[in-house]
């Protein structure tokens, strides 16, 4: 799974009722950096003593989140007040990116000062963007989340909060979002859930005014800080953070949001996208991952070799695989099957997000400037290679033939996920069905000639869901449709081009 | 007059029927740099083939043209096109200004894209926005001229050009305008006439397709690239430049905006803002600036001096009163009093927009690092040093001191304009009135005492008028407001904060 | 071993007989990264056509390989010709570091150019300075690589190659060095060897012209393009690349430096500085790694636990940690001891060299930025947590401290090396004497307790050796003065400020 | 004069004994900025309480003084102490230019700090190459300035002033230096005096520990400052300023250099290099070109015209020519004839170094982005324009062209200075002898006839030195070999390409 970029998958923070908001956003967002690597910002909301009204500085750029804010003037004399909300945004096309995309959003309407962070993605979309079209508004960004902003904006309803509501009740798809106006903090899950969202808190709830309270896509982020995960914000809940609320103990008015398509949380966010000291879903990302590998050690141990040949070794596509990987070849073992786990991988940490290949074969380039291997340890050996999933499947080939370079005896790749074979339209951004690797061929089999395995297996969809639910006795649904093409929510796949831009 | 700034006055520029669009409106933006250095772009119109539909390229920045514009493929291989419309931006605030307001603006709508590019103030702008803050409009910029887009963008009207008249119907006050849609350059002037806009012309009218046609703030932007001047865009005149148009010899069309009150040009723009090689207003800046001196020799000689004293000298405050200083010169001389024009101040050109003054008195070095005396002119002599106008006044009080110190024997002042006593809402960005020096004194007599001066003069707005007018026998009247607190189109003087804006 | 900077440890190597010379060595120094994340730079060999004379281009800067490199107009137009050398230095202070100072170095001199790259520390820098300084002669640089640039091109020799030789005989203490002159590519290792330096090869050795060498710190950069390892440079030997040796199957000159003070390679190298996936001394480090987890385990297992807790975890503070905690946890269980290799500290790798950490307890939130606990792993569990070394001991005492706010039952640390007790004066940058952790306490049981963990042991000396040996018959000595203090090189300690040197 | 760069002319500054030493140095160095646009540098003196020993902290940048230094923090946290120095560098090739070759440059060696910027050009510096070339002796930069360091560094003299003076003893050419110890600021003029060089002096010389002294390329940098002129360093003067002789009202040092070839004093500052505002070699620049242009008046008047011709105008190319212009046009009204000053050539002052001029006619485009005419003054006017040199001829004849498209009748050029025939071996970059226009062309006629006017006059030689010696009774001579190929110092007129350089 290194072989690809995702869209709309992005982290988002906020905090509330903290002396020190901004800064922990920004650590928080640190925390949150692998869910979006292209920019990173951070808006608060403060009082403007010389202007006599609530302002909503904010400051975001291109880059990683310890890179954006490497000054500490920016915390000391910008980003100001008790609350704040931050965003990461993962890349799509790098260089020529639209800067006025980097989110939070914030803007200033004639009922105050809205700040807004979104992960995800809207399923009504166009229809949203038609409606304002026609209306002649025009839009500054090309992203959906913008819409939410308008709709508040033009709503019809009395009060700001209600503004609030009543767009929210017009957008469908996936979203976790943060808002914040000059008074609350906002945190909303869409229906359905696809996206995390953790309720945090830190310091005495009863102190005089209360503890802070913040919200995180992962529970990474409340470690981070030192702050203590409280509970999910539910499918469909509509948190409202304020002052009075944290006076009370956390006791915070909820709304629901009518659920149309039951609950389907994201299981691509076990298999591959959270990181493994996270909480999410209700679960520790870090066991889901390990009963992943149990589950594909029972359907597909590791070969059996004659008794003279060296131990056979299981080792991880570094780092997203480790976990699944300890956990299946601690299976195996237990199974009596003959193998260790080693790092027979090297990766290279030292690669940012673009870098340039020059020279011939630059693709083959690119995968030696991550990976290297361990050749002591591969001559004459069975190796098991295991990565979490294989989307476009350029990568794993090349890795395999580094493998057989350093003379493994025989390459037997596994994959703690099914095939992917369906695009997500709620946030992950898999590349057209067609460049889909497990489109272009009959069967595992196929696939397995083409990477030039000796054996290739992938976890089944049944695996995978049992491993996920694990003792998990909650009845939430999850969403496995890239690789079932079982969408829970309609989606509408063609597209418009007819929008009022702003163009910059 | 060099130590104000003026906020809203600009310069802009448009090509249209011109292979070299973008080239020729780099150009013709660099001619007009005097009129706003903060920041610099340019939007041009052409077909995207891969795209198969029109778009509108931009390119803008922060700096000077010929800073900003400093690569070769800008125009190589992004400002394609036959058409462009460019804008030179003044300076309010430096460091901390909003790359937003970059001018030109383009949107891309339903009916196409629209480039703007404003000079000028719009009167009725508080109403406007407060019509759209009701409705939940989001601005993007803190500009008036964003108004212009909205209104076209929501117009009810059917055609795109239907809607840019609908939107021009609706503003008031102060705008010079070049608007690009994909078909058409539109040139606008409101109906007061308050900035200048001239039309010109390159290449032969009756060749295939026909000439090329130009529209900029001021003549010398044509002598920069070799084009003619035609005639001016009229006060209330809209200008629709086509290619048909282009194709027949130039034969566009016009339209007229009502004529609410009058004509009112701006005679600040004679007095200082425009530069002497440039025709506005239907006469050379310079041979006005020159009649400007000559009133004021007549109204306020240089004094006379005994035979047994050296000739009296006649010096500018380089360079903006050299043009006025010299016919006031050769006038005393006509009238048979004894001086001579000297370059007694020189100016140092190497001074940007923006440095560091360390040390004490950095108001004074400030005038310093722009300005040094000719000490062996000035020593034991009679000086007489003219100025095109003062505004605050530090800068002159600066220079009768250097004069001093460099040995004058007396120091007479002499302003070519009459007293700024009141701001200018078309366009000037002069201080408050209580700023204004004028203000601070009962009669010129105190301002000379301030000023240090042995006598003190201004032009009077007669003397003014008169110098203006000179042989120009149009019936097109002017705005003096800035001198008489007379103003041609009522101002709300009353602003407001409430409005919906982005934040950035 | 997280906690501390290396001051000369760097990353070199070169290229000869090689069309594709920089790019190689731009790969090459990017799988070298880990031994310097500084600075980085190429120096090639080419002749200038217009010039008509050898020629030497350089590109150099502050920034990891991937960065500084980012543009392949480098290798298309500036990088040229068949030879090239490059090198990565280490941080030191970082923002205040000379640009000066980056090599590889290159002088034009009379007998040609000159280019230097150097891996080590010279221990007769001040003696050698002394007598430039009393010629007069002026320093460009801080570095004590220079000198080995000045006594070449002062040398009383004849040709370049002996005037190189001749300055090689007056150097002594650490040095890998690789040089370029205009016909060759020299490598060089001081006679103790306590760098390591290797070299490769690629292509057929029998086509016309012959296969292109390579010089590198470890081997992993020969992996990187497809290379192959041939053999190390011996401790002492001076080694010339050149063209006819190229043809000739790799038959090169070689020359031995006198050895003084027999073989002493660096053991730290083992432990904690190359990569598990480079063969350095003769023997890949992952697997003297493993060994070394061994002797661990056997001096030091992992303490036993009642029938009903839940089986202990041991765990690596990543990466460096991981293979010797793998050999650790596998000889463990060998032994018959309950106890799980598991990944309990995830290591967030969008850590750049500086950022800031607003707020209090700077120090702890910087290694909060780099870790975090897996906290469903640790809950009431025995863990032992391993690390390569201690040095301060900062990162490692608050690393018990997450690991005991996660709810580990206990917690145990092993260091895979002995107690670090002395400078290093041959190229690794530790702390002063009195900041060794090490130094400040009586015994483990002491800095065990300043740790807060329940138990603490480190390798022995006597262990540590028996690993690095291995099955490793070569008559080779190794260094391991930092935990022993016994340095094989006298050591002047004493510095002088008095140089000569250009100030930049 | 517009078309051509000047090589190793300079700005240079000192203060002495000043608590703000490098912030006047700042503002010295702006008032200087003419005589170097490409870079600029301060070093000061100041001694460091941490090292204990005096230091030399330097800042030097390309760019204008004024940006260079753009951070208040630079004075206030880094060029501390009571001395300083201060070059500005004219630009020669622009971007590929080597930063190393920043002055003032600055050398820590066994006798102390050294910090030098100097302005000229050393005859003999081919010779002291190659000496040191021989010796081993590797150089920093590609300046011949850099010589005079090695000398001093490498002098066999006892003192650092002993080794200063022998270092002086030895070059030969065209220099004003300013060199600053850790105890004194030292200037020197060679013996012919090329270069100019004053000593000013602020505050009073009786208060405790004695004024502030300075020394400058010009005047002008005193007035900036409000430090009074004291005299010229003679040539061959080297002035050693020191807190001793600051304490004594200015009671200096000063030795002698040995004069072999006379004195001469470059005629090229009066005629277009130094400010009118200045000083130099004892006389007001601006007295010089006024008498420049009354010579030329007399040698090659206003041609007459018919009574019922308008009257013809005098016009200068801003603003170098400006006071020689007045000069000549006040001349011939005075010898009857009919004229008038005017100014009808318009100077864009927003044009920097460098530029691109897209499109074809780069080079006519250049001259228009500089400069416009006036057409309603030329309109059917005979016009006389006035230059003060002409070198290559190109500007001059778009300026011609540009001055006919606008109308006028018929072009009269007069240039204020002899025609530039040979070039400058000390200090003034003209091109070689073939690029020259005066080298192209039989006579005045022939060249009048390419630059396309209806009259060329050029200044004697004679003319021109009346007007430089003036009422100025000094015995010093001048040199003005570039109108006449008289060398008063014999010129190594061949180079050599082997240097000991490092590369950068």
């Amino acid at each position: 799974m290194s072989d690809y970029k995702v869209k709309e998958e992005c982290g988002i923070f906020g905090a509330f009722n903290d002396p020190a908001a901004a800064r922990h956003t920004y650590y928080g967002l640190h925390a949150l950096q692998h869910r979006g690597q292209e920019s990173s910002g951070i808006v608060s909301s403060t009082f403007d003593e010389q202007m006599q009204q609530p302002v909503m500085p904010s400051y975001k750029d291109f880059g990683l989140v310890l890179d954006v804010f490497d000054d500490p003037a920016i915390f000391e004399t910008q980003l100001l007040g008790n609350a704040a909300i931050g965003h990461n945004r993962y890349s799509t096309s790098g260089a020529s990116t639209n800067r006025s995309n980097i989110q939070p959003f914030v803007v200033h309407h004639r009922n105050g000062n809205l700040g807004l962070a979104h992960n995800g993605n809207l399923s009504n979309a166009r229809k949203l963007r038609d409606r304002f079209r026609d209306k002649g508004t025009l839009f500054q960004t090309t992203s959906d989340s913008e819409l939410i902003l308008h709709l508040t904006s033009q709503s019809d309803e009395e009060t700001h909060f209600e503004q609030i509501r009543d767009a929210l009740s017009q957008i469908e798809g996936a979203y976790s979002l943060v808002l914040l106006t000059d008074d609350h903090l906002i945190a909303v899950r869409d229906a359905n859930g696809f996206r995390p969202l953790a309720l945090g808190r830190l310091g005495d709830p009863d102190q005089e005014g209360g503890a802070a309270y913040f919200v995180a896509s992962e529970t990474c982020a409340f470690d981070m800080i030192g702050a203590e995960y409280i509970r999910d914000i539910e499918p469909g809940e509509i948190l409202v953070i304020d002052r009075e609320g944290c006076a009370n103990g956390g006791d915070f008015d909820s709304y629901q949001i009518p659920s149309k398509h039951g609950v389907s949380q994201c299981v691509f966010e076990y298999v591959y996208f959270s990181r493994p000291d996270s909480k999410i879903f209700g679960e520790m990302v870090d066991k889901v991952r390990r009963r992943i590998g149990e589950e594909l050690a029972r359907e597909a141990p590791v070969p059996e070799v004659s008794e003279d040949e060296k131990t056979p070794i299981v080792i991880p596509v570094p780092d997203s695989a480790n976990t699944s990987t300890l956990g299946y070849a601690m299976e195996c073992q237990k199974m009596g099957l003959r193998c260790r786990f080693e790092l027979g991988l090297i990766r290279n940490h030292y690669v940012g997000r673009t870098f340039i290949a020059p020279g011939q074969d630059r693709r083959e380039m690119k995968v030696r400037c991550k990976f290297n291997t361990v050749e002591g340890l591969l001559r004459d050996r069975t190796v098991i290679v295991m990565d979490d999933s294989i989307v476009r499947g350029t990568t794993a080939r090349y890795l395999v033939n580094m493998l057989r370079e350093s003379g493994a005896k025989s390459v037997h790749f596994r994959v703690s996920s099914p095939r992917v074979i369906s695009p997500c339209f709620y946030g992950m951004d898999f590349p057209n069905k067609s460049e889909l690797l497990a489109n272009q061929f009959e069967d595992a089999d196929e696939i397995g000639e083409w990477l030039g395995v000796d054996s290739l297996a992938y976890l089944s969809v049944d695996g995978l869901m049992k491993a996920v639910h694990g003792a998990n006795k909650q009845d939430h649904g999850y969403c496995n449709a890239c690789f079932t093409a079982n969408y829970p929510v309609p989606v509408d796949m063609s597209t418009t081009k007819e929008e009022n831009e702003w163009q910059v």
